[in-house]
């Protein structure tokens, strides 16, 4: 059987009690590390676990697949995800690869930052699809999110962006001379995120937002220093949000009343939130 | 401190590890019990934890929320939520009332619906606004929940449907007379859904979804047991999906290949399947 184990959003208690219980006794345990992070060491999991964890990096997942699923017809194979397995990225090649090869699946979910966000107080009705932001480059910005973002927009929804974590990554001088040296982690923060929607809004002109539209940065999302910030996009993009994983929230304009009385409480500034908020927000 | 604990989605083992320490150790141990169920008795939870369990019905939670409060700034006061506590129904009154008190509160997230779905292999980037389906009665059918699946629709964006539980209802009669004379609890199947949503676009005629629109009907998601039925409204309106809870997904028009090859394979019928996505899916 091939079990893929959420382990929710923090750290190595997150997981739950069946998905340790799977942990604990599976043949072999891996754990995806290149689309999301746990806030703790893989030490720290293996400690937790009692037994060896093997870091899934993407080249494994996507061209060894194999390698996970040897012999998973006869014994059990544990395939932790941070988050949910079927949150925001969803492991169906593997699964559907799986299937092929007669292994039974089974998936034990956990916390996702999709519901998860529902920290803000913002209502989880009240948002459209969800996008992503990868770091730019001096000569790669795409902007395909922002038409995401405007049709959430035009309909008056708020819209959670995901923000780009890079592991393992090689730069072109290693990848061209083929030396797996590999360049330390980059976990977009909450700050690098607005200041590219503000460059991409400059770009596009259309409207979508802007310096003073709304937003709320949230940081390590149900861990016990978990933060939030609201604020406009010009402020939060000066913002220290500290230690990973951040996301950001764009502020839909049918924002009602008791949304904004649950965000007030951590505006950067009252003064400028309630400015842009009379502005443009809670109307419909 | 009050903490407000996410269940998860099937039974008592899908509480996390925290979670299961918060619970062991608080002074008190409620249970929100009318948005959603969990998939075993109380009872069972309670030799699970080892102590009582306080079932919280709606009146207790929002005019007797000091009653739950009672003391909480000074021992730890334990409120269970299936599903995740900020995933459909947010408890933001409880909480907004906590921190009128000066008590502390903490969330331990879960599994929620939101992105536990992802299990019908569609990808959570795809889906527009989550809306809930009420049980209709001869003279009440509101059909806001259309406009909300329109605005998914218009985008090519899958809309997850939540659907009415009745816990604890009383009946006009019983209501009438000050009895406390409850009815058995109700829970909307997959099937009653599909029939209510081909009823509004009956009476709303603006074409939305008919009766050959591509649905995926979901039942008792991340449990053993887990059902996942994949056919046109038409067939899904007759379909059985078996003991509670049900959820449906209306497919958007965005829908890609990779996602057909995943749903197809819970086909109610593969030809029906195939004429209806050629008619409208997978083109943009």
């Amino acid at each position: 059987m091939l079990y893929l184990v959420g382990l929710g959003l923090a750290d190595e208690k997150d997981i739950t009690v069946r998905g340790l219980e799977v942990v604990k006794s599976a043949s072999r345990v891996y754990l995806e590390a290149y689309t999301s992070i746990l806030l703790v060491e893989k030490e720290k999991l293996e400690a937790y676990y009692g037994r060896p964890v093997i870091v899934a990096d993407r080249e494994l997942v996507e061209s060894g697949s194999d390698d996970i699923l040897e012999n998973a017809k006869d014994v059990d194979v544990a395939f932790l995800v941070v988050g949910d397995p079927f949150g925001a990225t969803t492991h169906t090649d593997l699964v559907l690869r799986a299937r092929e090869l007669g292994i039974p699946t089974r998936t034990i979910p956990n916390a996702s930052i999709l519901s998860a966000i529902g920290c803000t107080g913002l209502q989880l009705y009240n948002f459209g699809q969800t996008v992503s932001m990868v770091f730019f480059t001096e000569t790669w910005k795409p902007s395909s999110y922002y038409d995401r973002v405007k049709e959430n927009a035009q309909l008056g929804l708020h819209t959670l962006v995901l923000l780009d974590i890079k592991v393992k990554e090689q730069s072109l001088e290693n990848m061209a001379r083929g030396r797996k040296i590999y360049e330390p982690p980059r976990y977009m923060t909450v700050a690098q995120c607005a200041s590219q929607m503000l460059e991409t809004e400059e770009e596009r002109q259309e409207g979508v937002y802007g310096p003073d539209s709304l937003a709320i940065g949230a940081a390590r999302v149900g861990a016990p220093d978990q933060k939030l910030v609201a604020g406009t996009l010009k402020e939060l993009a000066e913002v220290d949000m500290g230690r990973p994983l951040h996301s950001l929230v764009l502020l839909g304009k049918r924002a009602h009343d008791l949304e904004r009385d649950y965000i007030e409480q951590f505006a950067v500034n009252k003064e400028t939130f309630h400015a842009a908020w009379k502005q443009g927000y809670g109307h419909t």
